[in-house]
């Protein structure tokens, strides 16, 4: 199943079937979606039920879509996590995962407008695997990790590359405003199968900067559940950016930023597509 | 005025007066704290008028103080802001801010247990004034951070100090469950007065192991507003860690940590303190 995240007249949640989006708000389930990746264990069935024999109310095409969890209690992230990448970086492999966050206020819609900041003009892609926790847990073995992963995205792991280093904790650089786009919609585990088998592409202006495949992770989605769950406590709507294949803007010779204008695209098989316009941030 | 969250039959908020809480909840003002803030231009009188001429509803002996913002949207967290702090840690004065995160779910009351987790033994107190953003903004000058400052609290930035080194990236060792405790309420900037003039310690069973001043920050209050709107939206509710003097566990000699039945108290002057006893994880 494809779930979404949506405004039409008000913020709604619903899945995706035929093009359009078959309405799940106001069927006593859940408010939201965390609500309702809370709720799951209770409620698929029934959501199964209605989607299979429901038309869809509404046309993917006539609603603006959001970040499927429109403010995640967590977003998380790893660096370094693709070799080609590490390379690139003129980095060593990294013996334990490296891991930062991008602050909520940065989520931004799948289709939504990017900002370039008044501040820098370093602006760069990661097109990046997202998943999406379903349960609250801690201390979960790699082996059972599968059972907390609700489903996953396409990520946009924007980072503004001065201000990323301008010391060594590269937080701030991760975490301006619009620069943590995921979606479009969340695909449910059970519908990807192996997470680990997913093309994945970065492509600006329609070429293509970043191409790989989710198999040269290093450090795996379930590794990563294992490791984070010893430090603390995750739940249902929290969001992991999965780290970026080598291509980025910065390593490219000479390094390419995006600017105003610029059309970024991020595709993974099976999760569907991001795609935004570059702007200019507005004044306030 | 001071500001508290607190639990008696629900979450509930209210002032402080004479060891007792005037309740503010259900008087259509705010559902909670970050409501109260955000509506704080609007309601500050009236807020003052209720005080003023209400006895208090409850004693603050029999509730149950929360975090005055239980789950924040963002919790950011300066690194190596005092000199002496940064003589022990055998840094160099930053030229530019060191920022990390400390994640939601590390949040905790001014008084609540303070886990050891079971992956570490190594837990760091960090004494920190703590301030509260009071209203939406960006690329707000120093000159005029102080209006966008609501208040101040006591923080603890407890910290796993083998974790925080697995990598260069800090952000782990800092957001263990229960590791991020801060009030117990919020004191409005106006009584406040000059934050940078405020005694702060540490006191571990008894025994003071951090005793500095505010006025010995390098990036203070507002050059940390600054910097930090540069790049991101803050909003109302927002919670920023100012940084730890000298006298941190690992750099005592020998390196001393925090342990099952210690009792950490944290106090600054005009702020109120906080004091929690360190208890083991709990089994799932």
């Amino acid at each position: 199943m494809k779930l979404v995240t949506f405004r039409h007249e008000g913020v709604r949640i619903g899945a995706v079937k035929d093009g359009g989006i078959v309405d799940l708000s106001d069927r006593h389930m859940a408010r939201d979606m965390v609500g309702l990746i809370a709720a799951w264990h209770d409620v698929k069935d029934h959501v199964e039920r209605i989607v299979a024999h429901e038309t869809p109310h509404i046309a993917l095409k006539d609603v603006e879509l959001l970040a499927p969890v429109p403010r995640p209690q967590k977003v998380m992230a790893i660096g370094l996590n693709y070799a080609d990448h590490i390379a690139e970086s003129g980095a060593k492999t990294p013996e334990k995962q490296i891991w930062f966050a991008k602050m909520g206020h940065a989520v931004n819609g799948p289709y939504a407008p990017i900002q370039v900041p008044k501040v820098s003009t370093m602006i760069d892609w990661e097109a990046e695997m997202v998943f999406v926790i379903g349960k609250r847990c801690r201390h979960v073995p790699k082996e059972r990790a599968h059972e907390v992963i609700f489903g996953y995205c396409c990520g946009n792991d924007i980072s503004v590359r001065d201000w990323q280093f301008h010391t060594q904790q590269w937080l701030i650089g991760k975490s301006f405003d619009t620069h943590a786009p995921f979606g479009p919609w969340i695909t449910t585990a059970d519908e990807v199968g192996d997470p680990h088998a997913l093309g994945i592409r970065c492509i600006v202006n329609g070429q293509t900067k970043q191409n790989s495949n989710t198999k040269n992770l290093v450090f795996n989605c379930f590794d990563q559940v294992a490791y984070l769950s010893e430090a603390m406590t995750l739940e249902p709507g929290d969001i992991v950016f999965t780290g970026t294949p080598g291509g980025v803007g910065q390593s490219t010779k000479p390094p390419q930023f995006l600017k105003v204008g610029d059309k970024v695209r991020i595709e993974i098989d099976k999760l569907g597509h991001l795609e935004a316009d570059m702007v200019a941030e507005p004044s306030p």
